[in-house]
């Protein structure tokens, strides 16, 4: 399994803690518009970092994006395999054939 | 392989494509400025669908989001690796035992 | 008048035109949400100008931010000078005495 | 003179301030990278609140993203007088003749 699949499994676990002690419980009890506001927030630094060419905020930001990527999309429902799902139609890279079909790629 | 490794070699390996024929390749060309563009850019459509709770809207800006996060850590020689290795020390979730610590989720 | 004030009066008559020869009127046409993304769009550029520290950039990409944020805020029923208001009663800064408490700056 | 241009004027003043006392001033001295990741939050909750159309939320927003802007101008040295300039050359609104040419609008 993939470390993704794991992160998205523990967000969904981590959804039902305590707001006290649990960041993803607390962030999800705010409500759907504060953990999307996160994702904008964490994609503005992403940008940020890219800009100034600066590889360890980026790494360090992007990870911030996926994981509140993962906790807004778990508020809604949409699991990573559906993203997937859609990115493997959209740039036909299968998870079994790479030598297939690559619309926009 | 998981599906997102696939993708990231798709990516890596258009940039050194035809500008005319593929969009990884015309966008790499126009600069690390307008790929950062699109990062910021598919984070607000992926903020307003999730704010109009919209499951199929989310689920494509999420994977166009991923794809433009993808092709952004390309261009600064970040791989999705170096990703996952940062969120895993932040959350605490590994490839190999998922009862690990989990600092902050 | 101040010139922002025209702007706005301008932004609010061109919003009943013919969206096939007003921006406005076709922005408008596309709905609110399609008018928010171009606000989280033109905040990234700009955003984006000021870390490269392209000073003509800069003042071009925040002349657009705030054009497309008339827009959204006349799409809204919202005025600049409500938005204005609410400036001064937060900075305390009023159009008559400028002497007046700053809570904030 | 508007009540935009006297807010642009006790930004300059408190950007000299004590950062201990002064928001504008401790904003000022976390730097650029920091200012600029402001108004990209602040034009995320814009969006929201426009999405949610919540009209006191919005005016709020706009407030708090019009002041980080002016904030980010200050520190690149872009005056707001010439982003009005901008606004003007390219819709062709002026201060004076409001009958004037709008290329876009």
């Amino acid at each position: 399994m993939d470390m993704l699949d794991r992160l998205e499994q523990v967000i969904r676990d981590r959804r039902q803690g305590d707001p006290a002690t649990s960041y993803v419980a607390k962030l999800t009890a705010r409500g759907r518009a504060k953990i999307a506001q996160k994702v904008g927030e964490e994609a503005t630094e992403t940008v940020i970092a890219a800009i100034r060419d600066d590889r360890a905020e980026l790494t360090g930001e992007a990870a911030d994006l996926i994981f509140h990527l993962l906790v807004l999309l778990a508020d809604a429902g949409v699991t990573l395999d559906e993203v997937r799902a859609e990115l493997a139609r959209r740039e036909g890279v299968s998870g079994i054939d790479e030598k297939a079909a690559r619309p926009r790629a």
